[in-house]
């Protein structure tokens, strides 16, 4: 059994994280096979959008700290493989962000630490109802500092510090009240529910998702005049597709758009 | 018919898109329009609130495809016609920040993709209940690209995103919730509510507001200890006005304030 | 008695402000004794989460409007003084943010501009229901421009603009809606429920939760790309803590670490 799973129905694909017994913990082989699969479809124009699953009781349960601690037996004490640890993770979910194609999180059980970052991380997120999120590192001393650049993007200030500081878990409910995820439906209603956005998502034309997708992290990083001055350069080039000449014809002409894509 | 109708009441300027057949979309002529109210309003120092409303069906349903598409025969196929819209379209958009005066939208019917902007990009809003909300552009293969400057700058990412990529719309009482409007109403309700608002703005100092409103958006985008340098210099202005001696002094002595403005 | 009572209970410290009758304001007193106090919990490695609260009806209402009246009996109109003012106020919010140990605010019946500032400026906040916060500034001619600076980035904007140009009042269940506190609790719980949340902080590794709370900030602060690269390092360090290998190995081991701390 691959530790992550690839299945593509028309232009979704879905991955889902394969490591059960380690509650789809992101080991050395796991995060290799994640950023392997999310630099495969970053070229791959077929895949309108993609959905990320754990098989087995959780999500993903955040780093492997059997592997970490076993790390530790380098003459630096691990300092070196730590480093590169944090990186790698890093560039894997920045991956996740600079994907062309949306990435939506179907969540359940758990998802703790650079399991809930991941999930914040993603561009939508759909929970079951009783799913725990939590960035609980505090409580075995190690502080879940890179988990928040994302959580803290996601949520208020004060809930995140709050989640940070005392590691307690907040559930799904919550979790869509404060930002962290789109939707929280009952738990046999999770993958039909996921399925069904991601192929409203791939409905649309790939190529100016793709765009779309990318505008809306850049600018959310700049000021005002400067974000309005980008995403303006982005709406002339939109506006020159042929796919988008036709959309908007169709819909002057109440028809339905003549899409080759 | 003006395509945009002012009427003053005391210091409060009511401007009314007036081109219900249209939806009151952001045409050239309605950008132009907005436009040079904007520019005579930030001088008139008479008016001290501004309300922003739609004729028709519709608070406003965004830019006017009909329009756009004709720019298209152009030798350049639109892409000159196009970058100078939106322009045009974002300094109208700053134009309401910059604009020393609160701009409160009262919305009802629809608010779509640049209509929805606008919405995003005034101080306050107060909305119809029922109103639908959307940044559906992406449904016409269009991204809404411009309008969601504004729009994750009012709402958290996840469900900006999800607004974006999936076209779908929100009601009121949600558009409540993730922040976009400040109250939602019954459509009955909802001028005098507007209006009563407008007012209780209308009733403080309207140099004080202004200056407030100016260093609102300036410290916004600063780091934390060049936005409190900066705001404590428009403390310290703000504490050498004459009128807030005497707003100040009226406190104290709790009395109420004899105010010339 | 002191303008400002501290009182330790194992790695809790409680700060009271203790003026009841000026309602806590931060006047030249208070605000040199917190400082005071925040500078001495700066260095004082036994105490690892603070409470911060109000004696008597308010937990604090803003600057002391008398003594800014008397300031303008100077030759300049008070502006060196006001200078002044506004520069100790900021360096007292910024140091409870850059504190290492938590900062709890405890919050009961009012809390108004400056005191609605230390709010959103601590940590976390624990309210009292029926608790009223507001930046109510204007009402008087003083727009509450350095509380907004705080305000803004705990609460959406529309809402924090809202509060700031009518002045009006929201109470705690709104406040725990908006962001601005973490929880809301009948008045008779208060102080069990914030020493309780204290407690639990105080349990956690000093080391460890003062890493995290510097970098909370800090990343927040930065774009994305760079926040990774920064918090990626912070994780390195921690990992390399004796506790933290301990806490990692008990965890694995299903066992309670054994924490010298």
């Amino acid at each position: 059994m691959a530790i992550l799973e690839r299945s593509d129905t028309g232009a979704v694909t879905h991955l889902r994280m394969n490591a059960p017994d380690r509650l789809n913990a992101l080991s050395d082989e796991m995060l290799a096979a994640l950023q392997a699969e999310l630099d495969a479809l970053r070229e791959d124009r077929s895949i309108r959008a993609v959905i990320l699953s754990g098989a087995g009781k959780a999500f993903c349960a955040g780093h492997d700290l059997k592997q970490m601690t076993a790390g530790r037996q380098a003459e630096d004490g691990g300092r070196a493989y730590f480093k590169n640890l944090f990186d790698r993770c890093a560039r894997m979910m920045m991956s996740v962000q600079s994907l062309p194609q949306p990435v939506i999180a179907q969540v359940h059980g758990i998802a703790t630490a650079a399991g809930c970052q991941l999930v914040a991380t993603c561009d939508l997120a759909v929970a079951a109802e009783g799913t725990r999120f939590g960035v609980n590192g505090v409580n075995i001393g190690l502080f879940c500092s890179t988990p928040m650049v994302a959580l803290s993007r996601n949520i208020p200030r004060k809930q995140a510090f709050e989640m940070l500081t005392t590691g307690q878990f907040i559930e799904a409910n919550r979790a869509v009240e404060l930002g962290l995820v789109n939707r929280a439906v009952p738990p046999e209603a999770l993958e039909q529910e996921t399925r069904s956005l991601a192929e409203t998502l791939a409905a649309k034309l790939g190529s100016v998702v793709k765009i779309g997708k990318q505008a809306f992290y850049q600018q959310l990083q700049m000021p005002l005049e400067q974000a309005y001055a980008y995403t303006g350069d982005v709406m002339v080039e939109n506006m020159l597709y042929r796919e988008t000449e036709e959309g908007i014809s169709a819909f002057i002409e109440k028809r339905d758009p003549n899409w080759s894509q």
